[in-house]
């Protein structure tokens, strides 16, 4: 047997897989701030909708905010492994359906899987393959001031929200890239998450992901 | 021993290191016309220059393409250990000194050096820390047209440069990144160098290079 010889026109550099990029961080760090800069900048991406048993708020729309669903179809879902996970949050239901990001990343598209950091822990310990990005505030006084300045939360939830940010720090070890969301700099974080998924691209050994 | 606590206004994310970059590929992928735009497009990085015992050709110029020394000088350097490799090209010796490249590190810069695929496979194994980018035509076809498109070369010499390609190909494995340079996209491979060097800083886990 010799080995397969390589012809003059094969590709040197096989395709760039699409990637899955969990994107996660302190709460507060400016997460959707970023996603709706990426979607306005031209950047193609599917962003992964999660599935919920709770009523649409106004404004809402299904397939964009969420899959509503009822209970016994959400029970449905759990019973034949349709989610990749989900989670009870005082007591409404909320999953993240497989198939539609199966769908997007066979298609070609990168899928963007926004989440807290709880969530993206168990994103990278089920999917090793996944680019996971933790989004932060240069400092937790920044987070503190941004907090302070929606003005949307008690004295006691704060301190709660600042409480858990340290705990969520905690976890940055599992994730790939982090960055930093500066005040009036959304351009420059824009920018770094096109680099790094680029630079994912570039990857002479690509990761893979098993959906 | 309770555990260092984090104050609120201490630096979430460390400020990012410079990196040390090798730019190696197939010759005739075109690494120095990317170089020459990487330049161009404004990017500061210290390009690491190497010293040789050959006589300057009309227009180089000290310091910029290389350091002129002289055998003496140059046995020397090997002997007090300066030079990071050096070789024996056709009874010339090149080789890269040490100290320009840790004292552009050492002052913040990110360093490129420009370097064969042999040289690179060196670098990588001496210090894995540094960002490995090799740089391809998209098919072996491409670049059999490039290099007849210079008709600098005899047949010979082409057959020779085009094995010298197969062979080279086979340490693609040992880079970390891979850059496809097309016909006329120039600023695609210069951005495609930019994203790797820019996501290489958001690593929760940066490279270390010990020089």
């Amino acid at each position: 047997m010799t080995p397969m010889k390589r012809s003059k026109n094969d590709q040197i550099c096989p395709p760039p897989q699409p990637l899955l990029i969990v994107l996660s961080g302190l709460s507060g760090a400016g997460k959707d701030t970023i996603l709706d800069a990426l979607r306005k900048s031209g950047f193609p991406f599917y962003f992964s909708v999660s599935a919920t048993t709770r009523a649409p708020r106004p404004g809402e729309k299904e397939g964009v905010d969420y899959f509503f669903v009822s209970k016994k179809k959400f029970q449905q879902m759990i019973d034949s492994n349709e989610l990749l996970e989900w989670a009870n949050v005082y007591g409404n239901l909320y999953g993240r359906p497989r198939e539609p990001i199966r769908r997007a990343l066979q298609s070609g598209q990168d899928v963007i899987v926004r989440i807290d950091v709880q969530g993206a822990v168990t994103y990278k310990k089920m999917l090793p393959g996944a680019v996971a990005i933790f989004m932060a505030t240069p400092t937790i006084a920044d987070l503190e001031r941004r907090l302070k300045s929606r003005n949307t939360e008690s004295k006691q939830e704060l301190e709660l929200r600042l409480k858990t940010a340290e705990k969520e720090l905690e976890q940055l070890a599992i994730f790939d890239y982090i960055i930093v969301n500066r005040e009036n700099e959304v351009e420059k974080t824009v920018a770094d998450v096109r680099s790094i998924i680029a630079a994912e691209k570039c990857k002479v050994v690509p990761r893979e992901v098993k959906l």
